[in-house]
């Protein structure tokens, strides 16, 4: 089925700005709480929240096949769960009733009273349950600095990362929407030199630039998911923030990687941008040598050029942005990732979530963390208030931005964005 | 409230075998299907299976506070949320209508054939919707034992092990319930000598004994468990074989810890026994030295004495007892693990799933894995007809039991069972 919502001839009859995120080519997904506390899925064109629940039980989803309470749900996974012809359908549909020459709901004031909502009467929440949540290490940028700053500068990229997209478990529990703020966490440190280790709230509060794809229902238990197959189940894509705390994370991650040092919160946007929306911008990523065991081969563009940035805010200071990298900086597809995990069997369901990793370039202006951004601390950041940041301070806020953009279009994720809040009292 | 249930005096109407794992003391809960293909919550007596959402529809529960649909559920999820006081008066009054001095049920033939199955009748299924899996490391033999395989037998347990209970997230999707089969997973693997890795079926498949411990939802986001008030966010505990393939685990885990040599198959035993009915079994674990930070000390006895075994079987040898240990020996307790997991706020809720790691005792005959007990191949298992394993071979069926027992009485977990398949072919 071909995506007609793509077409770069179609203009709506909402407002939206040039500079927007959320053209009528976007169209996204999430869930949202309207004025009135009703909890439904929704989407997003321009600054307008667009409650799909009420547009299907107007009739305007007539001709899909859909569940009666498809739309009306708190997460997005049944949809999910639908596959992608119909979520095809879905935003051909959409792209249809806001089209311009289309005055079906337009000249429908009542329905577009019902239905369409300023974004800031609506509160955004976590579009998905997340079943598992996986987080990839996939930029070789990244993984070479961590390796020099924590392990041996000679010797920065272990002998499995060039032939292993490696990725760990996290915890779904402690993922949170943009917005939500994330309070500073205690745990144990121990300093280099100190012969035991300590207790207290962490001081080495960091981010991670990165992005993350949501699953459908793929594969059952013991199958696999090859290469060239696994963009048929990823739904589609979120800014996160992988919010880290440096000096509990060095503290207990040998033998089994991070853990409290991650847990804590991490964040994502609230909107879904699909595959589908994202198709103009498919590119190649790095190329790959040595060349990946034939699991990991495949014959496509399955990267995607995603400008994406970072910016810092403090109590008495505006954003500035701080880090600046792109999508396709990264080692490991999605698809990569997508056919590893699944290589054993492990089964992946609907509204799993799957984290790239820290996505850092080349130059130290790319760097996607203040770990690499300040080298563990050694070379702080000039604020232009004349302050200066080694890692995040109380009441510091962080913020992603991410989105494509060519001659013609752009396609954006909105932000991601979260503010640290002063530790508990002991 | 009185644990009535735990009485001693008291006999069931039901048959019950001394040698049973579930005396009318025990009363687990479970998931089950019945011959007529309707799943519910249940529990079970000697060899029978109750079904409780039919004993409630018959007003069996009706001086108890309960939602109308708790036990037609197809997971314990909701009935955990209803918290231990509710928990315990639905297991006071099962004991109650169990009672050998009480007709009501025993006399009513209708109600018994509606609620009591034989346990052959019936298909247990996986207990708990699991948000979130978590794997500790809390055996001090066992995290020495592998320190000496994989790393520096100078200097095997590392840094943060007697600081720290140390532990990683696990995989949600790929938890089975006792009985179904685990199919050999490929992987990529890499001998010591080779320059590169190979791609194939781990040709080290192996078990490891664990138990793990339900939570119900025990915090909100950012806020602590202290270590003596843990306990009370612990629905019960289960058997857990933590399926691990060594080839793959070990040219993956560095530095992120084990992902797909682990996350192929875990498999839980199906009645969750509530830390009441254990209750006559708490004792002391090990001895801390050096004494644990603040936030990981507490007042009382937080280990319990349960017996555990693996037992393997091939296709032409019964079942040979190849690990016999205990849950003592477990350095680090389940209330220290909870404390430990949310003093950075991480949100813990119920139907989480937390493993203890696998537990060795000092022994050589009380390693809980393979790796262990032929020390990585280099000391075959010896079967009784003629064989010898150094991991698992397809066709084989690995069996972990677990029960406490005094003078007086049993309370067992019953089993956790699974058979080898061969990998799937390229």
């Amino acid at each position: 089925m071909a995506i007609i919502s793509n077409d770069l001839q179609r203009k709506t009859w909402l407002e939206v700005k040039k500079s927007s995120d959320f053209p009528i080519q976007n169209i996204p997904f999430g869930v949202f709480t309207r004025p009135d506390k009703k909890t439904v899925i929704g989407t997003r064109i321009g600054d307008y929240a667009i409650d799909l629940a009420t547009l299907q039980a107007l009739d305007y989803f007539k001709d899909i096949a859909l569940d009666k309470n498809i739309f009306t749900q708190d997460s997005l996974n049944n949809f999910i769960s639908s596959g992608r012809s119909t979520w095809r359908k879905v935003r051909n549909r959409i792209s249809d009733i806001f089209l311009n020459s289309n005055t079906e709901l337009q000249n429908n004031i009542t329905h577009r009273n019902k239905a369409v909502f300023a974004i800031t009467e609506v509160e955004m929440q976590l579009p998905i349950v997340i079943g598992d949540y996986t987080d990839f290490y996939s930029s070789r940028e990244h993984a070479t600095n961590v390796g020099k700053i924590f392990r041996d500068p000679e010797n920065a990229l272990l002998p499995n990362w060039l032939h292993i997209p490696v990725g760990y478990h996290g915890r779904s529990s402690s993922i949170i929407p943009s917005g939500v703020p994330v309070r500073r966490p205690w745990g144990q440190m121990k300093n280099k030199d100190a012969t035991a280790p300590t207790f207290g709230p962490t001081a080495m509060l960091d981010y991670e630039l990165e992005m993350a794809f949501v699953t459908t229902n793929a594969n059952t238990h013991g199958d696999i998911i090859k290469v060239d197959e696994a963009e048929e189940h990823i739904f589609g894509m979120v800014l996160l923030n992988d919010w880290s705390a440096r000096d509990i994370q060095a503290w207990e991650y040998v033998p089994l990687g991070p853990f409290l040092g991650k847990n804590f919160a991490t964040s994502i946007s609230p909107w879904i941008v699909t595959l589908d929306a994202l198709q103009p911008f498919k590119t190649n990523g790095p190329s790959q040598d040595p060349t990946p065991l034939s699991y990991l081969q495949g014959n496509g563009k399955y990267s995607y050029d995603i400008h994406l940035e970072a910016h810092i805010a403090t109590e008495d200071n505006d954003f500035q942005t701080i880090t600046k990298t792109n999508f396709k900086y990264m080692y490991w597809t999605m698809a990569q990732q997508l056919a590893h995990h699944t290589i054993n069997g492990c089964p992946v369901r609907s509204g799993d979530l799957m984290g790239s990793g820290t996505i850092s370039g080349e130059t130290p202006d790319s760097f996607g963390s203040m770990l690499e951004l300040t080298w563990r601390g050694q070379n702080p950041i000039q604020l232009k208030n004349g302050q200066s940041r080694k890692f995040l301070e109380d009441g510091d806020t962080l913020k992603i931005t991410g989105y494509c953009e060519n001659d013609n279009i752009r396609i954006g994720f909105g932000e991601c964005i979260g503010k640290v809040l002063p530790a508990h009292k002991k």
